[in-house]
């Protein structure tokens, strides 16, 4: 049965201070600003930043699904573990932040996307991905 | 059977140019701003602002599920439809973003949100909001 | 004498709840993001947006001079007055940022920009501008 | 002659995704967001951070001047220096951006800032601070 999964690639950052809201931590949409870096520091690791970017291929969210779960404080060392399935034409990317000090969950991101093609229509996900997703 | 839902609020905005991203369409996050926004609209609509303050309540979201149906550009105006329902001591929030021009879904948005209070734990919705969620 | 300058246009906003950061206020960078809606706004008011999308220009920012002069808070509205103002091959445009409420100063902002051509090398102020800056 | 300067202080950081704009490089305001936090940086380094937070100190940006000489592109690293010099009450911060590959100068930012008390009044510069200002 293939699992359609690829290893989990990892991401580290600090909270800034111009992240924090009023209420004095990291704000809500700020999460989704990590989740998308994290993605971009993982194409650039698989080494397909340029290949996409040569064939204008859109990396395109279609849905967000975030579980706040800890507040995060300035400061506050976070690494985004982020592990990439395949599921239809659908490109999903599990991410999983946690605080490195205390080593807990601080929230949850699945991310859906798709991929679009030069004249921005769908299109599959480009091959030179797919070897990254593990068939068993 | 009561429903526990709230009528529908309303938030207008255009999309901006610095929102935009390499893709030249609204970022992904930006989305949970424009939310984020019709939230605090609508507790100033309903009168709850100055006394959630003077209560040190705060809302804090735990959930942020949203799908992305079409692209949003520059200038694009928008509204923001908001339904509260209250489920258990969770309070939610149905968010409906339309194209004003089009008429058409531009993303749906439900965040899921908990009150904290002035030690910052969890606390039932405040009786000042329950009265305009309808019983049915 | 040549002036040089254009007469001065408005643009309206409210301050938003995750423009504010921990100190409770608009945070310094949002200020700039302000100032560049009011730009943008600027060009498609002088029906110049889609011209200088059609002819590839950009308009880059090479300096900015950013007054802080009083705080804004969740819900002020406030009033950018522009004004824009030829320099050599510089557009300047003079922000004036007012509290409508108080009518009181808030900001001034100077932003002095370069426009680029398809190579992104730097080119004269198009044409169809000049003709809105007032010679006398 | 008092020089009232500080060391340099450094901060590095990496462009992300999200803080591009339509025009591909990093929007003119994520230039402020990147002194903003060096400047928390330095606090921390200092010790002074939560002696600030425990004295209920606020420093409020009372002036920006950016000087934008070179594009920021994804992924490019960059290295902020920032020297503090005090200047009557006020506590000016200089900051040198500068592109780890390059060695050149992307910007030039001095930031001017005032102490804020309790009661949120401009006061002195801080003593705990003035140590690290090399008085010859």
């Amino acid at each position: 049965m293939p699992l359609n999964k690829s290893k989990i690639y990892t991401y580290h950052l600090t909270a800034r201070g111009y992240e924090l809201d009023s209420y004095g931590h990291v704000n809500n949409a700020v999460y989704l600003n990590y989740t998308e870096q994290a993605r971009w520091e993982l194409f650039r690791e698989l080494g397909l930043l340029d290949r996409l970017i040569a064939d204008s291929n859109k990396v395109v969210i279609v849905e967000n699904h975030v579980k706040y779960i800890r507040q995060v404080k300035l400061f506050d060392e976070l690494t985004v573990e982020t592990q990439l399935e395949k599921s239809a034409h659908f490109l999903l990317f599990h991410h999983h932040l946690l605080n490195v000090k205390t080593g807990k969950t601080v929230a949850k991101v699945t991310a859906k996307s798709v991929f679009l093609d030069k004249q921005n229509k769908p299109c599959d996900i480009p091959a030179l991905l797919l070897e990254f997703l593990i068939q068993e």
